[in-house]
């Protein structure tokens, strides 16, 4: 007899496997204004870990934390043209405030680079202010017209740089750093992400920016998620608010900027990129759960059992969870945890402790593989989990590697190009043969170009660099 | 010749002072739109410190962190009647979106209890899904007519936790250790402050709940100011959005609720407990920097020695910063780090190292107190600051104590307590010999009823409990 499977399997219908796993790995829920969702606990539980390694990772290139305000004025956007064209369709806009019509209304934050400057404006007075590096944790919101859960939201939480400069070269090279080493290294070391560093096309650059860097992640069904921008602003909102600084030389100059971002949408795309049709797969360094002990059957000796697991591999250094709840059946608190990812599950039923064994499940090895599901000596445990856990971690990163190495190919035309990409899977096609009249062509099926990347893998110095190949794919 | 003093004396202008402190210590800036706020690096580190200790005692109760959306349908808020009275004059509206005229208006929210409820409706079905403790950090909209930075503003940034238990009791005893020893221990142990724990009269409290618990804070002018507040919700939410359990007998029941919030406020509170005329005074235990090691000049050997103790003490696990910012004067640098409220100064010069001593200066106890600025051995150094640190923590909690029981008095009239109070401090009047009535003559006075306690200084089970005294006062 087949069972009923959890979600709807992946082959069938990507976008509905997806949903059904936000769902039912109580990810989140939609929330009642279009396009906005709760975070649940165990979302939420992710997505704090991301915030903790990521944050680390940002005070260590010297940039500190600080709060600017949700509200804009309007004319705040307008500063800069670009920025407010780009912008103006997804504003949310605050009209009334405290019983009465506002003067002049107020937006909310779609991003924070035109209010920063207003302040980094009169906080940078001489080159002995340079470099300014800030950071935030955020909301903001960019209503949307096809949200989806996650990777479209009319509102998310963020992080968003944004730092100022005494030349141009310094501010390049700090957007590349947090590009390759912050973003980069943070996504493949703790998500096990698979992506390609590069470099956007003028058409998909940032509003405002000279440049975006972005990381872009192949997913399940073969289609690009970009994964985190990291922009070089030039000097335009400089320009724009007047943000100089008195060089040493006694001149005052435009400072040069940086403004960078990564989103909530890193979890829809750790779920697209290692989730499979049991659910979520979560790397282990990311795990809020590293390890789940069960009590298959509710008798006192499976219980104090599990509970001694649990604080041995918690002594361990162990991210541990103990789950006795032994009147929910087994199979169901099984499945559950399988849709929830967590990486290692250790199962204790009366047998075991006869045996002196536990069984242990490997939820990214997958059960059905050799080593997947097998009995293992209690006292072995402590011992072999770390290992488990590092193994498993790597083996993610592999396979999201040779999904995106199997389903890319190189081809010479943009005909070929919407052909090799029609069914998911990315193509790489010479920059030069493409253009912006081919990137033209591509967007009419839906096709964009994900981003520019040297013929040896590396980021372009500039978009007319000879020999840049387009990475171009359907995305999300 | 009299030196000009950096900050407004307190004595002088005690509002003034606070405005003058939270510029020149660089915590914070006023935004463009009316009321709101720029967090600063510096205030943000506190903030940053403030989370983590209350985020780790939250977790202890077994709430998990959850993220609700910041725009709330305008129906949602009608439909608890309280509710909507108490924040309909401070509300932000959202009327456009996407370019586009709503259809119904959206808050931005002021608070989340309805928009948790329409979830928890979902989420609960039977009492095994009860307690269900959920906590968010966010910021939320309040129209501000009379802002004040970090006291009163706009927007501001908390922790809100929610919480739906099956009984009247769990409920109550939930709300209850949150405000003790949640709030009241995280506020004693880590921010030094002393406070008095009581409970809200009829009159001030939550726009919806049943029962509001308060911490009274005394500030340096006498003043009171609400430090925290949890509530008891009753039935009250659980009616309007219907959310109900599955009792083990069966019937549906209404689940029983808390809500609890503290805020940035906390910043504003810590300043002015306790700040001095020479700037912020921040406890060892939550300063992010406890210790500043600064060279005296900038010759190479000073150089070298301030980076070697720095170093000595991060190892001895002291959050240390190393200041070696020679091309500022000394003077200036310490100064800064006064009215920054760093605990201790270590003060490092060329005649220090020849004489194997640096100049240890203590912000809390005083420069001009006894041992408050004294010369000690270098390698005395990391035994002796965690001993130091402990000591001015302590310090400052029995300071604000002191304060608050001198100017706190006995009083047994309406008269009486208008007088107490007038030139800040607080008055204790038997709530029998207060009432309603007195309540609002002693509002014509701008003198409100803080908190009711019990004679023995106890949290009173209920407003009419006989022996309950209202603790009186001017409040921020």
């Amino acid at each position: 007899m087949a069972k009923t499977p959890v979600l709807t399997p992946q082959a069938d219908d990507f976008p509905r496997w997806y949903q059904d796993l936000i769902n039912k790995a109580e990810l989140a829920d939609n929330g009642p204004v279009r396009g906005t969702m709760v975070i649940r606990p165990y979302g939420y539980g992710l997505w704090e870990r991301m915030q903790r390694e990521m944050d680390a990772r940002i005070k260590e290139t010297g940039a500190q934390n600080a709060y600017f305000p949700l509200l804009i004025p309007q004319s705040y956007l307008t500063r800069e043209a670009e920025h407010v064209e780009g912008f103006a369709p997804e504003l949310a806009v605050v009209t009334h405030g405290g019983g009465k019509e506002l003067e002049e209304p107020v937006v909310v934050r779609p991003t924070s680079e035109t209010i920063v400057n207003e302040y980094f404006s009169k906080w940078v007075q001489s080159y002995r202010d340079l470099p300014l590096l800030i950071n935030q944790w955020a909301n903001v919101v960019r209503w949307e017209m096809r949200p989806r859960l996650f990777l479209r939201t009319s509102e998310f939480l963020w992080q968003e740089g944004h730092t100022a400069h005494a030349t141009y070269e310094e501010a390049r090279d700090f957007a590349a750093r947090i590009h390759r080493h912050v973003y980069g290294d943070f996504m493949r070391d703790v998500l096990a992400m698979d992506f390609v560093l590069g470099r956007k096309t003028a058409k998909e650059r940032f509003a405002g920016a000279i440049n975006t860097l972005t990381l872009e992640g192949m997913m399940g069904d073969g289609k690009a998620l970009q994964l985190g921008t990291s922009h070089e602003l030039g000097q335009n909102f400089a320009e724009a608010f007047d943000t100089r600084y008195l060089a040493k030389d006694g001149t005052r100059e435009l400072v040069w900027q940086t403004s960078w971002g990564s989103t909530t949408r890193m979890i829809g795309a750790l779920a697209m990129m290692h989730g499979d049709d049991d659910g979520l797969r979560v790397p282990p360094r990311l795990a809020p759960v590293q390890v789940v002990v069960l009590a298959i059957k509710g008798d006192d000796a499976v219980l104090a059992k599990v509970h001694e697991i649990g604080g041995a591999l918690r002594a361990a250094g162990i991210r541990v969870q103990v789950d006795d709840r032994t009147d929910t059946p087994f199979g169901r608190r099984a499945v559950d945890w399988e849709l929830k990812g967590v990486p290692v599950r250790v199962e204790v039923g009366p047998r075991d402790l006869a045996s002196g064994t536990v069984m242990l499940v490997r939820r990214i090895l997958g059960k059905h593989s050799p080593g997947g599901k097998e009995p293992v000596p209690v006292d072995a445990l402590a011992t072999l989990l770390p290992t488990v856990l590092e193994e498993d971690q790597a083996l993610l990163l592999t396979q999201a590697r040779a999904r995106r190495e199997s389903r890319t190919s190189d081809v010479r035309t943009v005909d070929e190009a919407v052909e090799a990409t029609a069914a998911g899977g990315w193509a790489r096609v010479p920059w030069a043969a493409l253009g912006e009249e081919g990137e033209a062509r591509l967007a009419e099926h839906s096709v964009t170009v994900r981003c520019l990347v040297t013929e040896d893998g590396a980021v372009p110095h500039a978009e007319e660099t000879p020999g840049n190949v387009a990475l171009v794919a359907r995305s999300y």
